[in-house]
């Protein structure tokens, strides 16, 4: 037997218990994967005396984190979060002594992973990062080693559980949104700020890294295009059931022809697609590559359990001396493949309107369609109500984004057109 | 750059051809991610003038694949198969010779794997074997690493991809056993030697080592109960949907208090559970864990890319120095839970009988289950036909196999039951 591993830990929140109960319980399978004893020895957490389910006593104290960068353990796991303050302060500090770091830290990776896989390799220490993304799924695992051989094509995933959970919801039960937020926050699986969830952010980070590792480029936050799902309706939701679809927000990053599309937003995906299916909180994270064809991996992207667990993987491969560049290849060796603005995707549209029930409306919208080149699939107008506003469904095939922009505006000007046109991106399985 | 990493294969039928061509097409994406570029520089196969779609010239030639184990190269991949013959004197001689191994090679390791284990730890070299377990999918990967800091409770698979095609063209055809095989054999998705694919034993080595992964111990394929598809039929295969179920062969070990139990069998599962819509040729691993809770992995099992793409993934962590004990621990860190035999099985039961429709019949049946302690959950009779032979299907309670193996043996000497009863055991989500 080696010596153990020793641990010092910045956040003792949910997941640093969670951390803290794993190392404890599973003491002995951890020792024997890792091939020695994985200890915590020095923590820092806001509040000492909260009850955390295991003792901290004999472990080094210290009230600011970043001061664990220079305490005598071997790896530094930080689990305070936020792409700035103590948390980014003490992964540059650790890395900067030469200390392995093991975060969960999408916010951080995402914005300035670069940076600090630069800081990594200056040290030749690992920055590992497994729980960042999708909880105890190991994607990070998958992604850069896993599938390693191949040329990956495209990555999309389910990679927030709180909106998985809302749309679901919203679905089961044919509930507003707002309603179904609430009780979600009620219930903790929503946080009293929703804002970052809902909004697409936490979804984004997630992606940006994933990204980052399926097409072995820089990270690159700023490029993923974002909409969260504030203005998915009960009424969408229906019309996507009965068009064969399921609304699931989706981050999808694709290598085209132009460079690499990266966003985040509600899409319509097949109800036969298997992604479709991924309800709740879990997590779902599906690879394509050139060789090894589409991969799916599915499980709880968050709380306590599936988060320690990550960490503790990584926690492993350290005492185990595996190592893995931070963004799967040396920086040097990263592409410099251009990201592509939204407006260049194309696709196929949901389109929702609410006209007044009056002859010439239908053509009117078509027409502004057509004068932008935009075909349609289909078209769902639920009975008739001559004088009344009802909604229109409009389903176009593929075009470019631009396009439909441009029509929209015109759409959207329309007398008999009443509310913004809801528009969902239709995403092939 | 480093030095390339030299590579030595042995066996050039489908996969090492899709070894060669993934090498060459993805030569700049594996350079990066392996930090140096991957060279095979020797290789042995029965046929020399066969084209492989990627010339041989250049490269060193050996019609003795043991010879490879002391060519110059710094990996063997052993691609021949077979827990016996060359493939494993291969294996053993590179192993001896201090060479690191990549292997697909399931039944060598689920047959061979514990002395093998030993043999690599002797030498201090990596023997990896991705390719062996569900083809492309990184399921040894994560079992042995992504989920290492888990106490498994439970691993469960669609482990072979021709019996779950067979399996799902019955279903959604309506579909004899036979018939579909001989289709299947025409289209190349089975061998004209079915009966390993059929039979279960591919799935039992595969499940072997997975079992052996999951719950730290010494891999013990004898102890694995195994069944085969040849027995389900399309009468069954339309119950099941009846009832809500699928039928799928499934590989499941789980860990129970006397020990852990590992057998292979046609299952009926609940059509809600994500394994359950798994079909065709693909393959799914769930793997269930005390902090991670369940993670369900999915892909391509077989073939020449999703093959070569995890041998590549095994050369990449040699090339990166990155290792793993062969079962996740070292020999001597290895547990040893007892084996559960199946007569142990505690589960609920599907039962057809094809009995005459008579008076007293059905309390005959029952009156048998009910002396063995075994309750019904419910029962099916299609339709009525005094002194005709009719179908009846039992869906018990939770019960020992070994009761219901009593209670088999006294059903099926009724008079009155006419062919040996149908039994497909209940595996929940």
């Amino acid at each position: 037997m080696t010596r153990p591993l020793s641990v010092a830990v910045a956040g003792l929140g949910t997941v640093g218990g969670g951390l803290l109960r794993l190392l404890r319980d599973n003491a002995d399978v951890v020792t024997a994967r890792a091939g020695r004893p994985i200890a915590v020895t020095a923590v820092s957490a806001r509040d000492r005396s909260r009850d955390r389910g295991v003792p901290l006593t004999g472990l080094r104290w210290y009230d600011d984190p970043v001061a664990l960068a220079a305490d005598e353990a071997d790896v530094v796991v930080e689990l305070i979060g936020g792409s700035e303050g103590p948390g980014r302060a003490l992964v540059q500090a650790a890395l900067a002594a030469g200390k392995p770091v093991v975060t969960a830290n999408k916010a951080l990776l995402a914005v300035h992973g670069a940076e600090l896989a630069a800081a990594a390799e200056r040290a030749g220490v690992p920055l590992a990062f497994e729980a960042a993304v999708a909880g105890g799924i190991p994607v990070i695992k998958a992604l850069r080693e896993g599938l390693a051989g191949n040329r990956i094509t495209r990555v999309a995933g389910i990679l927030n559980g709180t909106c998985n959970y809302i749309l679901t919801v919203m679905r089961e039960r044919g509930r507003e949104f707002a309603e179904v937020l609430a009780e979600a926050q009620k219930l903790g699986y929503a946080e009293s700020d929703p804002a970052f969830d809902i909004d697409g952010i936490d979804a984004a980070h997630k992606l940006a890294i994933l990204a980052a590792l399926a097409f072995g480029r820089p990270v690159a936050f700023d490029a993923v295009h974002v909409e969260g799902i504030r203005h998915v309706s009960a009424l969408d939701i229906g019309f996507a059931t009965e068009l064969g679809y399921r609304i699931k927000l989706l981050g999808i990053a694709r290598r085209t022809e132009a460079g690499i599309e990266a966003r985040v937003h509600p899409c319509m995906v097949p109800q036969a697609a298997p992604i479709a299916r991924v309800d709740g909180v879990f997590n779902a994270v599906v690879a394509e590559g050139d060789f090894v064809g589409r991969v799916m991996l599915e499980g709880r992207g968050a709380g306590a359990g599936p988060t320690a667990s990550a960490v503790v993987a990584d926690l492993i491969d350290i005492a185990r001396g595996r190592s893995t560049p931070v963004w799967g290849a040396a920086s040097g060796a990263l592409t410099d493949a251009p990201s592509v603005p939204i407006a260049a995707h194309v696709g196929a549209y949901y389109l929702r309107l609410m006209v007044v029930d009056r002859p010439g409306v239908i053509a009117d919208v078509t027409a502004e369609l057509r004068d932008q080149g935009i075909s349609l699939e289909s078209m769902l107008q639920r009975g008739r109500s001559p004088g009344e506003v009802v909604p229109v469904v409009l389903v176009t095939h593929e075009t470019r984004e631009a396009a439909m922009r441009a029509a929209l505006a015109r759409i959207g000007a329309l007398d008999a057109v009443l509310e913004d046109p809801a528009v969902i991106r239709i995403e092939p399985a």
